[in-house]
């Protein structure tokens, strides 16, 4: 295989994966990763700053594209409207191949910490991206900070029932109804509402 | 200094944070943090895992704090006024002297990605421990996870406006506030509305 092979990012990304499940994250050097893709040391770190960037090297990606698609929608658009446009935008990096490592990538990160802990800052940093969008379009700074946080529990809630299904209904359908779900909740935040109905 | 103070937890965070701010927090090891509160390396081991749990100490008292109002509360009390409640209980986590240590957290978290990243961990355990509270009290899966969410937002909020406060207004008035803040803004959430009025 070539060493210079276009796709050498992807085959990175699978082999760390097929790899962390097969013998643990922590057992795993880099070396071993770039063997298993046919490629070697240095390919890896032109692609990944860490051993923990080839988990999360996706989120990046995502982050522009929900960030650029609250940003291209229209001026009179709905904070729904807004992350619904996200979430659609967000189908391009949710494709079935990624939802095969995405499966993977929960068993990785629930068995160590330092991983979670760089999914974690991914994470804050989508948010953030959200954040600054809604922001920029013109939502105060506190509508934006919640907009992001309960746009990122849909999309996390959307991941998990996306991973789950049987079937293949797009991500973005899973978004929509997780972030319909939790829109209906919204009325447990009235200070009057029982929590236990 | 005896070597055995029974402040000695305190003591080592006090000599922590004023270290990291002064040269660094790569540039600090543990044992100097140790010289500076009087003790030695292995009491710093004793008290805390690492050199980044010492900046994070509090978080799993405050966590426990946090859910054990929750689950104190009135069996029929609201989604609000059981976070009221768990923002009550963090009044004692949250005095002067903490108020003063969390402005020079906040210096040294946004130094360093390895300690932002410790941070995002004890946030996401703290709002899993909500989470948890709330299910306890029959609270179905979404509606604990949006609750621990916005009430992880309204306490980070309410952290900033203590920390900026001229006055020396309890925390949990701040808290109270900021969720009050937040709420009025669920209503942005109903796919109905304009994002910018």
């Amino acid at each position: 295989m070539s060493r210079w092979a276009p796709d050498a990012r992807e085959r990175l990304e699978t082999a760390a994966l097929d790899l962390f499940v097969e013998n643990g994250y922590a057992e795993t050097t880099v070396a071993q990763i770039a063997d298993r893709a046919g490629l070697n040391r240095a390919t890896f770190f032109r692609h990944f700053a860490d051993k923990r960037e080839v988990l999360f090297g996706g989120e990046d990606r995502l982050a522009g594209l929900l960030a650029d698609a609250i940003r291209a929608a229209s001026p009179d658009a709905t904070l729904t409207e807004c992350l619904l446009a996200a979430f659609a935008a967000a189908e391009a990096a949710m494709t079935p191949q990624q939802r095969a490592k995405a499966a993977q990538r929960v068993l990785v990160v629930a068995a160590n910490t330092e991983v979670q802990e760089r999914g974690l800052l991914k994470h804050a940093r989508i948010a953030g991206s959200i954040g600054a969008a809604l922001r920029a379009r013109g939502a105060d700074e506190l509508t934006a900070r919640l907009g992001a946080e309960v746009g990122m529990l849909a999309f996390t809630i959307a991941v998990e029932r996306w991973m789950e299904a049987d079937d293949d209904e797009p991500f973005s359908l899973h978004a929509a109804a997780a972030l319909s779900d939790l829109q209906r909740r919204t009325a447990e935040l009235d200070s009057r509402s029982r929590l236990s109905a």
